[in-house]
């Protein structure tokens, strides 16, 4: 079996076409969808980030409201900045872009975007409720809802089927157990101290990784047929760059495509998937706003 | 192999012993744990697990206020209670006997406890939290913490074991396995639309079985020296039973104790557990509270 490659780049420009002609819809009955984006300090990474955030919003026709701190701003100002984008009716979604400066504390910090504008989705509260499949439940994070929306434009049977999670992150491994489960599928979340990995991977149907472990997953332990996402986003040495090295994922790209039904490339695949989906969540929350108002 | 059978009557009796000893401590120090038991109507098994909660905090010395409202009581009436039992400082936990008379909201009415009272476990921020293994997660769930309770105290290693949760409800199995995760075993949760749950059982070096079926899992399911923790209450006909019927687990206890490690029985096992887990939620929110005093 030959894999199909999972296109993220395509599927991720049909949401963001999705994304924009709703934008338009809302803002032709009068709410325009907006995202404040607060960035603290100017580390060359979360700059680009933010950067292409700030792109997608312009793009995707919502209003982006830049926030840019420096990297010594006191915890006290932050959190008076995020209190002021709460009360703003302007602005559907706050992200905070991590990491943020040591000095800062993150839980308190994520604790002060309020659940309605966190559409980044790394609310506890709001895991939880995606486990136990409540109707409230609001933004599932944006890289695991990349992977279910992968899934499920691949036309992938996410039902019945044996997910294996690799990791348990909070912002991926373990919301994407979560909506697995959602999704019906039956889930296994393996990590560092999982006894027999790769024997847990081979059972996987859908196997999501994001251990960040460059080809850490072989072809030798995928099953015939299984449908492999991968998350990681590794540097590797590689002269022949300019820059000196290349992006590899968690699995072993070459060798398992012609064992999987379907894999993702990196990079390429759940990547461009990210901004996407926090698009597609702003607008969920601009909706929201609309339909209460 | 011949299991070892969990005595949960033993368990749960030293748990109360230490519970009760902290509470004395407490008192010493001028702290009196104290539980809100809200009852609303008078449903008959509802009625017995109040009482038989209100006699365990009598005899670990917590002090327990009953609140038994009429079954038509209205949403507003049970809110206003709750309003003052959250800001009545004699009160560490607040328990809401579930299930709750129809015409009531239980997600209303359960969010109206906050979380440092919510003794049951019951927040989904909670639940998030001990999924992301925070520091300042509260209160685990009575029951899937009483699971936990019982390996410990058993001897059994959690981490790195294939931990199988049959079932992915609210009260125990999503908050079994987030507890099971914490503990680092490599979990998997099963449910209705598991596509082949007696192969997903095979693997389980300790099963956690909670989907009402009686006797569903039978002994050529278990791995051979398994830990089986049986949740399940079933109640089943017998005629030379006084009141018609016994009550069995979700697993087939004579059969599964000639393969298993250990193992549950029903009633006698994970049921004591429940209410143990209770006052030692409470006496910690006591803690918590004697602390910050």
């Amino acid at each position: 079996m030959t894999a199909t490659i999972i296109d993220g780049k395509a599927v991720a420009r049909a949401i963001h076409e999705e994304v924009r002609r709703e934008a338009e819809e809302l803002r032709a009955r009068g709410t325009t969808p907006g995202l404040a984006v607060v960035l603290v300090g100017a580390d060359p990474a979360s700059v680009s980030y933010v950067t292409a955030k700030q792109k997608a919003c312009e793009e995707d026709r919502i209003e982006s409201f830049g926030h840019t701190l420096p990297a010594d701003t006191s915890q006290e100002a932050l959190l008076s900045l995020l209190a002021e984008l709460r009360s703003d009716e302007r602005v559907d979604g706050i992200l905070v872009q991590l990491p943020l400066p040591r000095h800062l504390d993150e839980g308190t910090v994520l604790a002060a975007v309020p659940i309605e504008k966190d559409v980044d989705g790394f609310h506890a509260e709001n895991l939880g409720k995606l486990g136990l499949r409540e109707a409230d439940a609001r933004f599932a994070p944006c890289t695991p809802a990349g992977v279910i929306e992968l899934l499920k434009r691949t036309d992938v049977q996410i039902e019945g089927a044996n997910a294996v999670v690799l990791g348990r992150s909070k912002i991926v491994g373990l919301p994407a157990a979560m909506l697995l489960l959602r999704e019906n599928a039956t889930v296994t979340i393996c990590h560092s101290r999982t006894r027999n990995l790769a024997e847990e991977i081979r059972r996987a149907d859908i196997l999501v990784a994001a251990i960040g472990r460059p080809h850490f997953v072989t072809a030798d332990m995928v099953k015939d047929g299984a449908v492999v996402i991968d998350v990681g986003v590794n540097r590797v040495e590689d002269a022949s760059k300019k820059r000196g090295f290349r992006l590899v994922g968690d699995c072993d790209f070459d060798a398992i495509r012609e064992k999987a039904r379907a894999i993702t490339p990196v990079p390429g695949g759940v990547g461009p998937m990210t901004i996407a989906m926090l698009m597609k969540n702003t607008v969920r929350a601009a909706r929201m706003r609309a339909e209460l108002a």
